[in-house]
């Protein structure tokens, strides 16, 4: 099947970008140095793309990535990066064959995950977001919490995500830097082996400064908001729409927002300049004359809550559909 | 089974405020003067109850919509109001035993329609949203156009978005007016029995105008963004989250930004004070003290791709939950 066959809109990613955005994070970051956040792409295929370029942990948001990710027998240690309490959803994890560690960072999430039979935590540490973490000087306390409840405190995480963004460098290794002391600090009170932290704006910042592993999700897909930050990771995913209206000085092509991640803003358009999306439609200024049926490639803003607006992701080799693969952690 | 028994993030909404919306419009646009929108709730179950309260014809958005609409065997009337040249999906809809109007605005899409059986269609006029709808004094051309080409014409729809959300009801229906006018008059030119036009923002601006029905959809279920119209229905829906952890002057939920539309901005939080939202998380200040696995409802900025995130909704009744029904018409 061609591209031009698919009916839109169409979620669709260049086969061979994936494959080098994946090359080139194992080169930067090989094996357990990096865990993927399966997050970004909620898709079994792609971690396993990321399984075969040599890793074999992995990080997840929700429950259901990590029960699809065990059902999909993906990797050999799952993270739970995140807080639950829900005891039907960590009782699911507690019971995968392939050994589950989630993020605690108060005495309720310790209790919730003894209670479910989960054996293993990181203490999560606010490291500048205000988001979860317990606070740095609070770790090594709630380390000894979990341990007395029976829970293997394998080391810490913190998500620097307030930093993924800054434009300038240096300025963001800096701010990384102050961060990481941080969690640095909290880990010596906490003990383990594991300081994790990063995303796919700092994965090259973590060298040297205690980091044992980078969760970075988005760096094998791609978006405009990462694509600002001159990283070596190239587009590969897109919308692909149909033009269904052409106006005076404007077109429209069926890719709207309930079809893209709106959160960090407008879409772009290959060969346009994008007005507004509504709910079902972009209106945009074409660079060039286009008429109703042509195809546009519309590329969004947010690639994470992207792929989790569509069932299936279309894999593409020029101009040939060579795959469909189920988003297929979709949901909670 | 009770609000607080369902898992996290839960989308809900509360059945008697459903049923108070639907009347109060129903009272509002009777029968036929009403054609519901389905795109705002993509949910059969709800369109049931629009039904019920006497609404027999109604808009979609989308292709899928339409499918599904007749699959339920609801309603005796269905508009696409929206343009489409992908033969299969207007093929599939050709073939429904439930009439289906599309509507056109191109040559293509009028040739598109016909080739693939269909035999009803509105002439979409641009009443000054810049998307799609052909120019008013072009609408009577294409009318001859679609007649030849086999269609019965039905008569003119034209959407004023671009006017619902003017914050003056006064000026709101002024500008409405000039709107209609251009409408009225591309009527005239094509002829048929339809006015179609409007949505929640402008659901009683259309008394006298030459409108025939109103295509609204939002009523039903309500969001923030309606909210602060001041129009005559409540907000139904929210999304039940759970309280994950507890910072210095804030707390977070576990309702994220894959869990709301965003493109009209962040949530609301119950008793608190949105920061902003992560994927799964939301930072906000709590009004009193909260702690960890307490309850919140968030209510979503925009109802319509809200409802696209999920694939169920809770119905309750005071703080029982009463019923699910699936958003079976989600997807295109």
């Amino acid at each position: 099947m061609l591209i031009s066959e698919l009916a839109t809109p169409a979620l669709v990613a260049d086969s061979a970008t994936i494959d080098r955005n994946v090359a080139t994070m194992a080169a930067a970051r090989p094996g357990r140095a990096l865990r993927p956040h399966v997050k970004a792409h909620k898709c079994t295929a792609l971690a396993g793309v990321q399984a075969a370029a040599g890793h074999t942990t992995f990080t997840c948001a929700t429950p259901r990535e990590v029960v699809g990710m065990a059902a999909a027998g993906l990797g050999d240690d799952l993270l739970l990066a995140n807080e639950t309490v829900d005891p039907l959803r960590l009782r699911a994890m507690a019971q995968l064959d392939i050994p589950v560690t989630v993020a605690v960072d108060s005495e309720a999430t310790v209790t919730a995950a003894a209670a479910a039979g989960i054996s293993r935590c990181l203490i999560d540490v606010n490291v500048g977001l205000p988001r979860c973490g317990v606070a740095p000087g609070e770790a090594g306390r709630l380390a000894d919490v979990a341990r007395r409840a029976g829970l293997n405190v394998r080391g810490v995480m913190g998500y620097e995500g307030h930093l993924m963004m800054v434009a300038d460098r240096e300025q963001r290794r800096d701010q990384v830097d102050e961060s990481m002391a941080l969690l640095v600090r909290a880990h010596a009170d906490v003990g383990g082996d594991i300081v994790s932290a990063g995303g796919t704006g700092t994965f090259d910042l973590h060298d040297g400064n205690g980091v044992t592993e980078v969760q970075a999700g988005s760096y094998a897909l791609m978006d405009t908001h990462y694509g600002s930050l001159g990283l070596p990771f190239e587009q590969a995913l897109y919308v692909v729409g149909t033009v269904i209206s052409v106006g005076e000085g404007f077109a429209v092509a069926d890719v709207g927002l309930k079809a893209l991640g709106m959160d960090h803003g407008n879409p772009s358009v290959e060969h346009g300049k994008v007005w507004f999306c509504s709910d079902e439609h972009v209106t945009f200024t074409p660079d060039a004359t286009l008429t109703v049926g042509d195809r546009v490639r519309v590329i969004p803003a947010h690639v994470d809550p992207t792929m989790a607006m569509h069932d299936s992701l279309w894999l593409m080799r020029d101009d040939e559909v060579v795959d469909r693969w189920p988003i297929d952690l979709r949901g909670w």
